[in-house]
């Protein structure tokens, strides 16, 4: 068996039915925390503690290219991947900023960047210099995909050796919002220009070629095994790839994920189809800008906590978001309850 | 010319384009950050800054008692308000807890609870047990609600002697939402079926018997003059008027506004149509559950940041606004500019 099939079991029920009992007694009017109540609640059971607490936080961001990008799917060249890992490096990305904020620790891991980056303090799991082409053929072998799934699986790794209490995933790779759409099309079973957005900023006429090329691609590949790991493999990418890697092997170890935007939320999607049991493990952080997002928290069941219009990816919807579970945390375990404050009527 | 008539001045211009002028320089692609983005802008503005900043937070919660409990409209009795206002001072509330988390200095201030707090380490500006009922009288007398109103202008006068960057009002006062919804029917011209809502908690019939209950008042009250001031005096409450004197006086002196919930958003509307200048000085933290408060955020044309389906006021989903506030800064302050990664190709 594959690890990646292992099993992933539930969260702990015991302790969310503490949780729960816990929540009606704090003062406050019965569900007025609104989705705090949840988060905290299943935050409980997946950490299977009557005081969660998602005070150490990992942050991996998987950076990759696409030879998809030489269609001219996005509005920014190939470059630009290598350059914006270095901004990471030397803490000037949106990222950097927020993960600095936030205390979380931020590692990079380049799963396939188009270019040397030996020079820099990054995991250094480089698969190849990009995928191929997925318009003229897959975007990776097998052994690639299954190279590219192990890194996202170490990170994890890496994540419980520090003790962190909440994972968290992020990519960079231009034209991956190409990758991206084309697999979720193939899972959904939808056209490309059902999903197909701006990405990092294409204009009218852009998004219409962009959704042609996905689209030739889609059919190219139609008879390709309507697998997961199928679609991963044709359409890339890397990163997309060592996400869902990730997402499975926090799952299986039990640790709780806090998923980004478009191209997380696809990742989510595959590994999601490979082992369905992973969806209590995952809390979904905003609806980003991307016009095919929405339909994929849909397919997921998922109910984002931000929706702020935002597009960066590189997992800064997820890092504006830890202050909400850690808010959650909080009132879940410093507010009185009633019986401790016993003069306040409990109606 | 009474004080609240004294002028509002706009945000400051020039540093709004300064502001808007570095936000496209930021190694993102443009609008990429969404609402983030005129966060920064708009507080940069604000506050008259290249770099706005809103670490020191002030969140004064005004508490007071409502006449209209007798009417049975809340699913709490009169006595939780007082309670609860010694459950903020111990540090058990939800404001207590969102507050230390935040590094927000937390004031509580007494306008008009129905009984004695005067051992509790708070602000007294009692200006009398609760007001009147307001089914059967006006709420207060004209005298009462300028002492209401300087009582939140007092607030302001003492986030600014503390250097406070960004102003938050919360509230408490069982039977508050009864109040605040007359007012927002008197001022906008509905129903109160239209606007009623749950509360803290009604079931269905509470909620039908508090909407003919707003309405029978809205009945008798129907010949009073259609001004803020006058909804306010006859339907109360001192900390609604308390919440408006502080959102004007905030304005006036150029101190950021955070608003909170239905209430809040109420007086908001108060403050608003007492001079619309008020509106860029404040940002909308969230839409709560509150049957009424997306009508009111429609009527004031605002945009809130979350929507978490949160019910609870006592300022809760304004503080958990703050880490977002907070996080737009810092990626403007912080973030490198192309400039800087001058190997980034600049699209």
């Amino acid at each position: 068996m594959d690890w990646i099939q292992q099993p992933i079991a539930p969260p702990a029920q015991a302790y969310q039915k503490k949780a729960i009992k816990r929540q009606q007694q704090l003062t406050k009017p019965a569900s007025s925390l609104g989705e705090l109540e949840q988060l905290a609640v299943r935050l409980a059971a997946m950490q299977a503690t009557e005081t969660p607490c998602v005070d150490k936080v990992w942050i991996s961001i998987f950076a990759a290219d696409h030879g998809i990008a030489d269609a001219g799917v996005s509005a920014f060249p190939q470059a630009v991947t290598a350059e914006m890992v270095k901004n990471f490096v030397h803490g000037g990305a949106a990222i950097s900023v927020l993960a600095k904020q936030h205390h979380a620790q931020l590692e990079i891991i380049d799963v396939g960047v188009a270019g040397s980056l030996v020079d820099l303090n990054i995991i250094h799991q480089k698969v190849a210099l990009g995928t191929a082409n997925f318009l003229t053929q897959p975007a990776m072998t097998e052994q690639q995909l299954w190279r590219a799934l192990q890194a996202g699986k170490d990170t994890i790794t890496r994540a419980l050796a520090d003790n962190s209490q909440l994972f968290i995933a992020g990519e960079m790779g231009i034209a991956n919002t190409s990758s991206a759409t084309a697999i979720a099309c193939h899972l959904l079973e939808m056209n490309a220009q059902q999903l197909t957005g701006a990405g990092t900023g294409l204009d009218t006429s852009g998004i219409e070629h962009k959704a042609r090329i996905i689209q030739q691609a889609l059919d190219k590949h139609k008879n390709i095994p309507s697998t997961p790991l199928s679609a991963l493999q044709n359409f890339g990418g890397f990163e997309i790839a060592a996400l869902t890697g990730a997402y499975l092997a926090a799952a299986q170890q039990q640790l709780p994920v806090l998923v980004d935007g478009f191209i997380c939320s696809v990742a989510a999607l595959i590994a999601s189809q490979i082992n369905s049991n992973i969806k209590p493990w995952l809390i979904f952080a905003h609806c980003s800008h991307e016009q095919g997002h929405k339909l994929i928290l849909r397919a997921l069941d998922a109910n984002p906590l931000l929706n702020l219009n935002m597009r960066l990816g590189e997992a800064s919807g997820a890092a504006l978001a830890i202050p909400l579970l850690r808010s959650a945390c909080a009132l879940h375990n410093q507010m009185a309850t009633f019986a401790q404050v016993s003069q306040v009527s409990q109606v």
